[in-house]
């Protein structure tokens, strides 16, 4: 057979599995119809799907015009997936089903180690542990901040931890484990994170706009991610609001990052002295949530750095609807817990700015994931993955039982 | 037959004329190969292709270990598309064969109709004309300003010509002639120039940096331009590099499109008044080449405002390479004919802010595509649709034809 052909069979039978994954018990008769597929077609990719243990046949389901047919499922607990978080401070790990589900989370703060070196070393015997325990799992995937240059394999620009761009994040661990590693941008990574287990709606043309310790960016259009040629595209935290304004490390002025990020709101707080006590022994994620706290009491300094914050973090969103006009942007990580006020501050911004035809038509919410669940993004990079190539996981799943 | 079938079949169709399109005459044994396709189904696909007369045999050429085999190629004289490009104070109508070469160009000054419907009936009438006289006309492409919202069918915001946006395009095109009728935002119907009949290096990931009348973007990212939700994405010219900067058209504040496009220019040449002798009695293209061939000559005060306008040109480039990473960028239109010394002053900037590791694989060059092609990419946008459903053409072509 043809590679090509090959990758034709993959393809559909990849399709076959995103339907099922999105639209959950189906007929083959349902599938069919949806993915313009013949029967004799979806009988043959069924088949070898069931042989290889990625779905199952259920009992009978109410088809059309009230015939019965027998329906398909994926498992989602079948399959399991480690996710990998690194932010500027801290690592988590998580154990997810294919349905995106923690089953569990493990955080490992980057200062409790003397080096980077060590804090690695670490995370691959708790990975190796994971691994173990779990014979389910089948890939991990991995969320880095970006800028993340995929052909040198790091990180361009952690303003906060400079030792992190030392690190070759594929030589470190591409072959480090008995599955395959997928790394991924962060934010890019919480835009899959959204198509696959967010609002149906806008599933195909999104934004995950990412404010934390950085700022970045991930773009769904037409359900596939924008990476551009080395994989640097979309970094929002990086385009200039003020080609005059503060210096960044990337080398540009005036980049978003330097006036939303937890990094920047942390770096006012010490600054002003006065809104949040002691800001300055606190961690990043501590002073921006001590803050956000503070704000949501009513305390009036609180609320107006909140509201200040919440201005740039709206020039944020003009550059995405300008430059990407995805049909929904949600705001995730640390900062997106400032809630309510954040927002409606960031809405007067696009209400003020962007043509009225287009602000009319983006949504923009903060991200309804459980606040814990950064490293969801992670592990969505290795679902994804799987549903792309599924019979590549099947065989990584026969040699990890043992069959 | 399946839909989904008959769009696989025409979807391989268009996969064997887009090589032919790149690659020029060539055997069925090298298609197949590059294509991953057997040679039975190669065999059956060019067989229709051949029968609905959109490619030929040629004789024997040298094929791999010197077997000779029959080749086969696409004739660019066989079919001829129209393109249209609507700028804000002319348009320009250009019959264009398969390869993009321009059979003749027509350019009509929209201040020379008493209103803007007047030059709407012009343009049809001119349209009527060249397609009763070319019936190997098959489509007509049209590039519009941007933001052009493709749900509503009209451009959002024309700064120096609001009754163009009173304008339906499709509402007044799509059904006015005889062959079916594409309108895409400007500067996308430039990438799509760029990916067609530039450079094969970067074909797939490059962008078109349009500085006309107003700045706009098209990019092409794996292939396909980005268009988001509604059409108005890459729209670089909305793109803010000072939130506290000119207000704009479109509601925001220090639009890129504010500083240096050619309406940008002229505005400053009035103002100024001493560099280029009655620069107000002129239009924009005019003071624009008057201003370029002043710093041509070496006229100091001429040649400072290019470079300051270069330093904008940058500040646009640097959010180019860091919003969407394209392997290539080429500057077109009005301001790319200040040449050198503006891209000189452009790659300074860039060379300063942007991270090394980008700047150093982004090639950025000014367009080769001869001066009064700016309409080549509105023909690129039907050549381009042509090459997606050939087999559509292929029937207008025949009816065309009388067949």
């Amino acid at each position: 057979m043809a590679a090509e052909q090959l990758n034709q069979s993959e393809c559909n039978r990849s399709r076959v599995m995103r339907f099922l994954y999105n639209n959950g018990v189906s007929s083959r008769a349902q599938i069919a119809k949806s993915l313009g597929l013949t029967p004799a077609a979806i009988t043959k990719i069924t088949a070898k799907l069931i042989d290889e243990g990625l779905i199952s046949e259920t009992g009978e389901i109410e088809g059309a015009r009230n015939r019965r047919s027998i329906g398909l499922r994926l498992d989602p607990e079948r399959f399991h997936f480690i996710g990998v978080k690194f932010a500027r401070s801290l690592i988590q790990v998580g154990l997810f089903d294919l349905a995106g589900n923690a089953q569990r989370i493990w955080v490992d703060m980057t200062a409790d180690h003397p080096s980077i070196g060590d804090a690695i070393t670490s995370l691959k015997t708790l990975i190796g542990q994971i691994m173990a325990r779990f014979s389910t799992v089948v890939a991990i995937g991995m969320a880095v901040p970006g800028p993340y240059l995929r052909d040198c394999g790091h990180t361009a620009v952690v303003s906060s931890m400079q030792q992190w761009r030392d690190v070759n994040f594929p030589a470190e661990f591409a072959d480090a484990f008995a599955v395959p590693v997928f790394i991924e941008q962060d934010a890019r990574a919480g835009a899959l994170a959204q198509q696959l287990f967010g609002d149906d709606g806008a599933r195909d043309d999104l934004a995950y706009y990412l404010i934390g310790e950085g700022v970045g960016l991930g773009v769904v259009e037409r359900g596939r991610t924008i990476d551009g040629a080395r994989g640097t595209a979309t970094e929002i935290g990086h385009v200039s609001i003020d080609v005059n304004g503060r210096r960044c490390d990337c080398g540009n002025y005036g980049c978003l990052e330097r006036y939303c990020s937890a990094v920047a709101i942390h770096k006012a707080l010490d600054e002003d002295g006065g809104i949040v006590a002691d800001s300055d022994t606190m961690t990043h994620i501590e002073a921006c949530e001590a803050l956000f706290a503070l704000a949501a009491d009513g305390d009036a300094r609180a609320l107006e750095l909140v509201r200040h914050i919440g201005t740039y973090v709206g020039y944020g969103l003009i550059t995405i609807i300008n430059a990407f006009n995805p049909r929904r942007i949600i705001i995730g990580d640390i900062v997106s817990h400032a809630g309510e006020p954040l927002l409606a501050s960031a809405m007067r911004v696009v209400d003020d700015r962007v043509l009225p035809e287009l602000a009319a038509t983006t949504s923009v919410t903060l991200s309804d994931l459980p606040t814990d669940a950064a490293v969801t993004g992670a592990a969505a990079v290795a679902i994804t993955a799987f549903l792309e190539q599924p019979s590549r996981f099947a065989d990584i799943a026969r040699r990890r039982r043992g069959d």
